[in-house]
């Protein structure tokens, strides 16, 4: 608990929203989580839907466009910066941090540490990492595993249709039951104690993989894991918003607003798909050049 | 037959190559039609690998897009331009043309004209399109086949999940099969004549469509019909290669240039699975802001 961090703050900049950024609709699940365990804040989201996917992209590309969005949130006045896309916290993290003069949390270390807490007790800890095809070759869910623990055995899968089925709505058909069989054979075989689900989407198929691997495979959903650090960051700074919001707070009610940077239409009915409503306030921006930010088109 | 044409183009114009671009690999498909339709042409392909798909972004994104990749490819002195991706073709062309002083051809008039085409005998002919969200909601086959036939049937079906299956390389799994039999029903019921194959990824899952619709469907590979085009529209124009090249072609050849604007490593490696055979040129570059092209990195 820093108390002088505390102090320091005003309530001005504490009650200002938590700045989310993903690469496209994915990054809802960590929205779900942090609106789930921190109702008193208000968040303002950005999808890039105009440069989705990250996964299949260069560390350069990642680099540029993550610091695009990140420049996008810091200029509406964000108290703190969530990074939800697993691609993103995999490539850029340290060079947003250099560039944007907040506190800035990223999916993959929380994941990683959570994988590491919650196997502590076996004698041989088997920990399974899920992931785009970018997040696995990065190795950085490894490392932070490695960090939090020198004994645990890792093995990482990608699995690259997971996305597309998630955003199909296909989360209990046959053919999805199928697919994780072969992507996870191996996985099966290593038995995991622990899988972090490695990718902002894969919760969206938790009951398919569950099924897949068996129920007592402890499933690491990464966003609730950094909702976590979230909360525990906002109390050692004293940057809890001082204000207490009213009434029973909904995902997606008008006190969190979302951007995308296209196709805002598709962006809601993938939203309601994997949150049961639409967002109540979104609109269409421009990122691109960082700093100068154009506003286009605004949707319902 | 434009012999005026013909007169006046100059032998360093006619030698010159012929431009290709798609939002990413699957473009290929359609070079790979180009190169055995022409063999004594030269050909530069363009895949915009940093912004891949289009299928799911706006009209204006895509617009934009198309209009850089044509600036690119216009500023490396091509002859004609052949827009390989469906979603550009259906929403750019127009703007395309507008701004580049060559011949533009696309790939859905040629693709709906050949459907057209192979169904006149049918008292009551009836046509199939299968392509992605973005292409079957422009409704740009539906267009180019009633311009072409008054009297056909069309019904038109997206098949989100075939373009992630391609990549991936599952052709011939069980999974695949499965997912095209869900996806065709209607189409099924509908017994089409003729199949346009209106996604340039689509090609690649020929035999698990043509198995799942029955052999009889006549499957109309718009990249093939593209091809006859613009083999007739070189001859029309007097545009045609004047220089014979010597020895055997083979698919991506050092004849050839490739292009992308990310992530040359992973379109290689689908290129392979695409075509048998990795580029020898392929070089990443930067294509925004149409103008000013930035070459980036060169790869083998």
């Amino acid at each position: 608990m820093n108390n002088a961090g505390s102090e320091s703050q005003s309530e001005k900049d504490r009650s200002r929203p938590i700045g989310i950024f993903d690469s496209g609709v994915g990054g809802l699940t960590v929205y779900r989580a942090l609106h789930d365990r921190l109702p008193n804040e208000r968040f303002i989201y950005l999808g890039d839907t105009a440069r989705v996917p990250y996964g299949t992209k260069s560390l350069a590309t990642v680099e540029r466009y993550a610091l695009e969005n990140s420049a996008f949130l810091a200029s509406l006045g964000i108290k703190m910066l969530v990074v939800a896309c697993n691609t993103a916290s995999a490539l850029a993290l340290p060079s947003i941090r250099e560039k944007i003069g907040l506190d800035v949390v990223g999916v993959i270390g929380p994941g990683g540490r959570r994988a590491v807490e919650v196997t502590t007790d076996e004698p041989a800890p088997r920990i399974g990492v899920i992931a785009t095809e970018a997040t696995v070759s990065s190795n950085a869910y490894k490392e932070a595993i490695r960090r939090a623990s020198e004994r645990a055995a890792i093995l990482q899968s990608g699995c690259p249709l997971f996305v597309p089925l998630a955003e199909e709505g296909w989360t209990h058909e046959p053919e999805t039951y199928s697919i994780a069989r072969r992507y996870l054979a191996d996985m099966k075989e290593f038995a995991p104690h622990a899988l972090v689900l490695g990718c902002t989407h894969y919760p969206i198929l938790r009951d398919v993989i569950a099924e897949t691997l068996g129920e007592s495979v402890k499933l690491i959903d990464s966003g609730i894991a950094t909702a976590d650090e979230v909360a525990d960051l906002l109390r050692e700074k004293g940057m809890a918003n001082p204000n207490t919001i009213a009434g029973e707070r909904r995902l997606c009610d008008d006190l969190d607003n979302f951007y995308v940077t296209d196709a805002a239409e598709r962006f809601a009915r993938v939203a309601e798909r994997f949150l049961g409503v639409q967002p109540s306030k979104l609109e269409a921006i421009e990122v691109y050049g960082a700093d100068e930010v154009k506003s286009e088109n605004v949707e319902g």
